[in-house]
């Protein structure tokens, strides 16, 4: 078994190949700090190899240049069959911070079972303690001189790159701490951007977002990236949606100048509340978020950049950006450090951004060598992504915001309060509910919908046409002349004491949704002459709720009507991609790979896309011998 | 003779070996645009060497790719002995503009015989005309996308970086013209950066800045890049002087945040007012004026940075900063272009800034090989700088704004209606002078106080001491009790109608300026062990007026008395040293490589300073001997 000293201690201890030097160090008797528990994180296991061999898995956040110096993690870090000697610096032992998890917050939009097993840990931006010489009168060297010598000392030759705002703090923050200073970097092909520079160690002040910008719905997520860890998350309509519901109405809003800038002020407001509220229940300082990433369909980005997004629009569909260039938050006017950095993932197309190439990361659509799947990301506007990592085609079709709560009379988004699951009693008419949180219902959010449907359709209480069955008595069917309501929860039940009901209308909005996603899906299929057969995953994506009943999505005909184990439900892809991004340059590459990899089809210019369309604005279709389960739960349920 | 043949024409001239490819195309009767004259500037006498030898003395604005696919410029090509065939692109004819030379403008702070002979042009910034291909659907290429792949077509493969307020234009400015488009870029270390874009051709209005920040005074001078010339020059004093004199009062006063902030706005305001009044005068828009080269000593631009200055007054007197990164006109508050970049002169040290980095770029001293020189440069402070290209010693002494005309009653600027020069009759006690312009007198200027001092000192009205002769009447000499003056402008001839004097209080601030830069240049030679007899030129630069008289400085003892054709006086070399490094790379590259040999010297610690210093405040000198000259002349009106 491999010897392992342990300097300056000189503490000895004989562990089989393979070990950890980590676990090494803590069963010779000596304490390593490894706040992040092991993630390469934090930066904190640093230990200098004296001698001997080792097996790095991964750098963690160490440049090359101090593995070159023969630095390692100690967490990431084995030893093989050699002896070897190690040198621990002296442990600071500073805690890594305690965080309490506030219960208003919506950790259901994140699902760490999307993530990989293992990545390699590289966030944008790294937080580094250095110690800066002291002024000398023999040196002739600026204050700037000395930060750049022992920025490089540790970081290689390299371009320094800094801002007016970092550049005024220099001299004092060299002087209040003896030298010993925290460099906020990012580290960018030969450059080196200091993005900030704080007195004294507050490595442990390392924060980034991960935004996602939807048409009707902004979430945003607080990531300790010290610790490798999501801290909270939140989530809001986005305040545009006073403009209009949907990217084309938006498009148009934004014609005058000054309703470009009114949108974007309006996308800002929604993103920075988020920022804010996430911030400040854990005590978080805005100036410690030194990074951001940020998805949002193509049109959503243009107006939040102040981009003249009419283009869009018009044929050729021509979006001004792609790929961003980096930008500060400052100029885009974000409201965490003013310097940090935005990364924005790169849309496809005009009707395919951001969000959907951080929606794929999450799926095998982003694996070597997987079989062919299906994404569907059911938003405001729908998109789809056919394809492996071999080809993929993508395409996008309009669904309108029916499943986030919007256009619907008492929709809502699927926070607290939102019914989420209905039963419907065949006989009286009566919807048994389940509201998120388990109080008074407030509203109804897209979940809670696709259930209520699919039990109205069910029960017969509404027909394939989605008119509600007029024939039979209920207290819960109200006939208003031509036009009738259901009510789902009855006022004394309500949060605010009124009746919450779903009309005609908004059954209309449901179905011309749901149709919109169904066809496109068809289509999409039909043009790589490929069925629903052949797909071998089908991932679902969007703001529906904590959970999608797959059931009742076949039943009212928004997805095929094939073998369940197929269907994965992934909720938020684009936030939880967004935070891959975030954590590893891995994903960012891996991002721009997939990017560049999707070829975009237009459906609108298809002949046959309206006639798909209107053979699915039926329960579940017009063809009901595509769903063959919703046949015979139908039949059975006639039949009693 | 080699044969040339200009397609599309097929016109064809035989020319002798080593002619001029934009002659040749004269001679052949083809019409080439070249408003610059010839001197690369332009780019519009672009050429493609379809076939044959030839030679480019210099790239001009073009960059290596395009040169490597064989394009030239006609006015920096000569043909060799081979045939060549040339295709000449169609000429848009486009005039190069007319600028009429104001005469409130002040041309004589520019030397143009200091700039050397040949040198590369290679401003900052180059405006050139591309087209972007138009939007198409089959290529799922955005706007962005698109311009860079016309950039790169033209440029090579780079990085191309873009801020935000020019990616909003990118929509409207691809359509407006087609797809033309004049690009403002600067390549830098494999980045290009996307300064401006405008529709159509605007390559003809290119400009660009260079500024002079001095304790007393700013000058600014417009620069035409597209032809190559300074169009306008303004001066103005530094709207700080109300907050101190000199640098360490003002390091003093900017000890409070908020009074750092107004030392900022105060020289900002100067700066920019200069700048507009240039750009009004001659039409110019601001946003065509695209880059800036700003030169000053170091507490002005930390002061024009905000950056606090205190650690320049404190031992070990250490700048926050030398060499300062790229700032934009925006962050910095400069009103051009807001995303146009300012590039700053690089310091030395705290007390030997950038202006002495420019200033020296306009003397031997920059040339390789050359005699050792002294430079003196007199401003507020006085620097000195002596070596050849091998080496460099610098210093830096306090003299004070009197030769620019501060802390004098009646001293000014050398601007309109200065007393420039001044003739005192021995017997009468009366001043004949001149002023600027032949106007009424309003005061007096730098080289008219060095000149009247020097006339009342030979004709005897003024003791060695400085002390007005208080045993000869005269009615040009009031005595006021123990204080006396001298008129030298009687009430009814000066402009606002009051006697113009000088007191003794005046003349002892005179006496200690030049007793300060006289015995530093004393002292720094002596410490590389060298005398006056040893230089092979001086240079003197600085703000006392048009010229300086040598004899008359002399006399003062504010230069030594030496053969007179080793002075060379060359006035504000900063601003031409500016001017140098706006205009080309070449000048950019020597400056820094000239800082970078710079060893500072402190001369406040060294034991002998203080009696060198006492012993020069006396005219000329203690030691009347080091000034043979003087003496002799003194003499002479003596035995008169």
């Amino acid at each position: 078994m491999p010897l392992i000293t342990f300097k300056p201690s000189g503490k000895q201890i004989e562990v089989p190949p393979g070990t950890e030097l980590l676990q090494a160090a803590r069963d010779a008797g000596i304490s390593i700090d490894s706040p992040c528990g092991g993630k390469g994180s934090c930066g904190k296991c640093i230990v200098h190899v004296l001698s001997g061999n080792i097996e790095s898995d991964s750098l963690g956040v160490l440049p090359r240049t101090a593995v070159a110096d023969g630095y390692v993690l100690a967490c990431k870090t084995k030893v093989l069959t050699d002896p070897v000697e190690v040198e621990v610096p002296e442990q600071i032992g500073k805690s890594g911070g305690k965080f309490t998890k506030a219960t208003t917050e919506d950790f259901s939009l994140i699902r760490q079972e999307l993530l990989p097993e293992r990545y390699e840990y590289e966030p944008l931006t790294i937080k580094w303690l250095i110690n800066v010489p002291k002024p000398q009168l023999e040196d002739g060297l600026s204050d700037y001189d000395r930060l750049c010598r022992a920025l490089k000392k540790f970081w290689g030759e390299c371009e320094i790159v800094c801002s007016l705002p970092v550049l005024r703090k220099i001299p004092e923050t060299l002087r209040e701490k003896d030298g010993a200073a925290t460099f906020t970097i990012i580290y960018d092909r030969g450059r080196c951007y200091l993005i900030d520079i704080q007195p004294g160690d507050t490595t442990v002040h390392h924060y980034g977002i991960a935004v996602d910008i939807g048409t009707t719905t902004v979430a945003v997520e607080l990531v300790h990236l010290y610790l490798g860890e999501v801290i909270s998350v939140r989530s809001d309509y986005n305040d545009q949606i006073d403009c209009g519901l949907d990217v084309i109405s938006r498009i148009n809003y934004a014609k005058k100048p000054e309703r470009l800038e009114e949108l974007r002020k309006r996308v800002l407001d929604s993103v920075n509340r988020l920022v804010r509220q996430t911030a400040e229940t854990h005590n978080v300082a805005l100036r410690d978020i030194s990074t951001a990433v940020i998805s949002g369909n193509t049109t959503m980005i243009h107006l939040l950049l102040g981009i003249n997004p009419e283009y869009i629009r018009l044929e050729p569909y021509t979006p001004a950006i792609r790929e961003s260039p980096f930008l500060t938050a400052e100029e885009v006017g974000i409201a965490i450090n003013p310097q940090a950095w935005l990364y924005f993932s790169p849309h496809v197309a005009s009707y395919v951004g951001g969000d959907i190439t951080a929606g794929i990361l999450c799926t095998d659509l982003a694996v070597e060598g997987s079989e062919i799947c299906l994404f569907i990301d059911i938003g405001t506007n729908g998109e789809l992504v056919i394809g492996n990592s071999e080809f993929m085609l993508t395409c996008a079709c309009s669904a309108g915001p029916a499943f986030e709560g919007g256009g619907i009379e008492f929709g809502m988004r699927a926070a607290l309060g939102a019914v989420e699951r209905v039963n419907v009693d065949p006989k009286t008419g009566k919807a048994t509910y389940w509201t998120i949180g388990n109080v008074k219902a407030k509203g109804i959010c897209g979940s809670g919908m696709i259930s209520l449907l699919a039990s109205l359709f069910i029960s017969g209480w509404i027909e394939p046409s989605g008119k509600l069955d007029r024939t039979r008595k209920s207290k819960y069917v109200i006939i208003e002349g031509r036009h009738a309501r259901y009510i789902i929860v009855p006022a004394k039940e309500s949060a605010n004491g009124k009746d919450i009901t779903i009309s005609e209308m908004d059954i209309e909005n449901m179905i011309r949704a749901k149709a919109a996603i169904y066809s496109a899906c068809n289509l999409m299929l039909e043009q790589v002459q490929m069925t629903f057969d052949d797909l071998s995953k089908i991932y679902i994506a969007g703001g529906f709720g904590r959970s999608l009943d797959l059931e009742k999505a076949i039943i009212i005909g928004l997805i095929p009507d094939l073998p369940r184990e197929k269907f994965h439900y992934i909720g938020n892809s684009s936030l939880m991609g967004t935070y891959m991004v975030l954590m590893s340059k891995e994903f960012r590459e891996k991002q721009l790979e997939l990017a560049k990899k999707m070829t975009y089809v237009e459906l609108n210019t298809s002949p046959s896309y309206m006639d798909q369309y209107t053979g699915a604005l039926f329960l579940p279709h017009t063809d009901i011998n595509r769903f063959p389960t919703v046949k015979k739960l139908k039949d059975s349920f006639s039949t009693k």
